[in-house]
């Protein structure tokens, strides 16, 4: 099978190393940036690299690994020149918006089958990039009703080779879950930091303030186009969050510390 | 030295384990409850346990490990059996409350040393405890105008030999940075959690969740007070971060990818 890979950041080259270490395949590579994909060829992460998105489209199985605003235009180089056959799937954070871009803009869009990886960390970019990043990961799918199947058995079978766990799911769930699992905790990890830059502080905070705003270290440019894209599902979440710390804020002020923990009881995670 | 920890939690036994790995002295212990009282004798925690409070008053160093709502009524106990030279200290994590209890009810608050050291989990208990929980954290002191300075260099001292980091701090500047650094990542988990009961989600979430809800593990009863004894603090906060998540919601209703953008990159973690 000729796997090809199209943008070469941290997950788009952990697939790359991943596959290397399970498959056997000819792994091309697409990247935007020269110098990446140069890297990526000396580092094994892919085996040829393609000068172009339309000669990514000679390949089996093509995985869209770009920050999601580029994949309509990926879509659009890639559709005059894919074969019927080829199968394509993408890893973004959020389903619904590339399904219809699939829909939009592909000669075939019965070959396109959404997913996301649910591994990676806030650290991006080629160096980032870990073999190991999807072992015993959740890998949603999201197949639209008009999915081939055999094109999602293909795209199954090649996550179970790279040790993830692939999961159906519908594109629209996907989207609201993950705005509550992870788009909820981004915003509020940079609005904490936006806090402690208005509140220096000498201390650096123990484990509590570490992981609350771990994943304000992502890449600003990525996490705006993706807070944009999953706005209808997080906008609501984002105001039920204000209605919960304003709720904690009046029990502070009424001392009713019955209330108070009677929230903490029931919310506790155990 | 004669060393009395009063409280044996997590932290209160792992200061045990860690003073008996690394100091030559006599360690008696009190615990509200007898069970936890023998169990921190048999697995070595104490050396000697005492039935009351006021055979605590004995020693040379008492460290008060209780949740803070049970430091006014051990200090009450404590007051008219303690010796001039006996230094004092506690470990909860809010300062000013405690200094102006220890002012309150002691007969040489002199002799009292306000400690908060920054290590422990959302795990709570003796099973919790680890000897090695203090090694190379920042353990806060926060002595008053009117504190001894060999009281504070004892306690100082003691720190040291549990390999923490001492560093003096004014009460209320502690206070009003764990507010930020602690208190409120405690109120958002315990709020995310409630919006994952209103909102059930069928994937469990990847790294970003776990870490923004980890802390929502912790001990409500014990969290509802130190939310309530610092709400001083806390309360703007609480109310700040809403204004920025009602930014962000605003931005994403207008479509503002740039704005938004702005807020990520100027805000983001390094």
């Amino acid at each position: 099978m000729r796997l090809c890979i199209i943008g070469l950041g941290g997950v788009g080259a952990s697939i790359g190393l991943a596959a290397k270490a399970s498959v056997e395949l000819e792994i091309s590579g697409y990247d935007i940036d020269p110098d990446t994909l140069a890297s990526a060829l000396a580092q094994g992460v892919i085996d040829r690299p393609c000068k172009t998105l339309q000669a990514c489209a000679d390949a089996d199985l093509i995985v869209l690994a770009t920050p999601p605003g580029a994949i309509p235009d990926c879509l659009q180089a890639l559709a005059p020149h894919l074969k019927p056959a080829t199968v394509l799937t993408d890893v973004a954070s959020v389903k619904a918006p590339v399904l219809a871009w699939a829909q939009a803009s592909l000669p075939y869009p019965e070959r396109f089958v959404g997913g996301h990886p649910i591994a990676g960390t806030e650290r991006s970019g080629l160096h980032a990039a870990r073999a190991d990043l999807f072992r015993d990961a959740v890998w949603v799918l999201t197949p639209a009703e008009r999915t081939d199947a055999d094109a999602l058995q293909q795209v199954e079978a090649f996550v179970r080779q790279l040790k993830a766990n692939p999961l159906r799911m519908d594109a629209l769930q996907h989207d609201r879950e993950f705005a509550l699992l992870s788009f909820l905790p981004h915003c509020v990890a940079f609005s904490l930091m936006a806090l402690q830059k208005e509140n220096p502080t000498q201390l650096s905070g123990g484990s509590s303030w570490r992981d609350a705003t771990r994943v304000a270290g992502s890449d600003p440019a990525l996490w705006a186009e993706l807070l944009m894209l999953n706005r209808d599902a997080l906008s609501p979440l984002l105001q039920r969050l204000q209605t919960h710390l304003q709720q904690i804020h009046e029990w502070l002020q009424q001392g009713d510390i019955t209330a108070l923990q009677a929230f903490l009881k029931r919310h506790r995670r155990v």
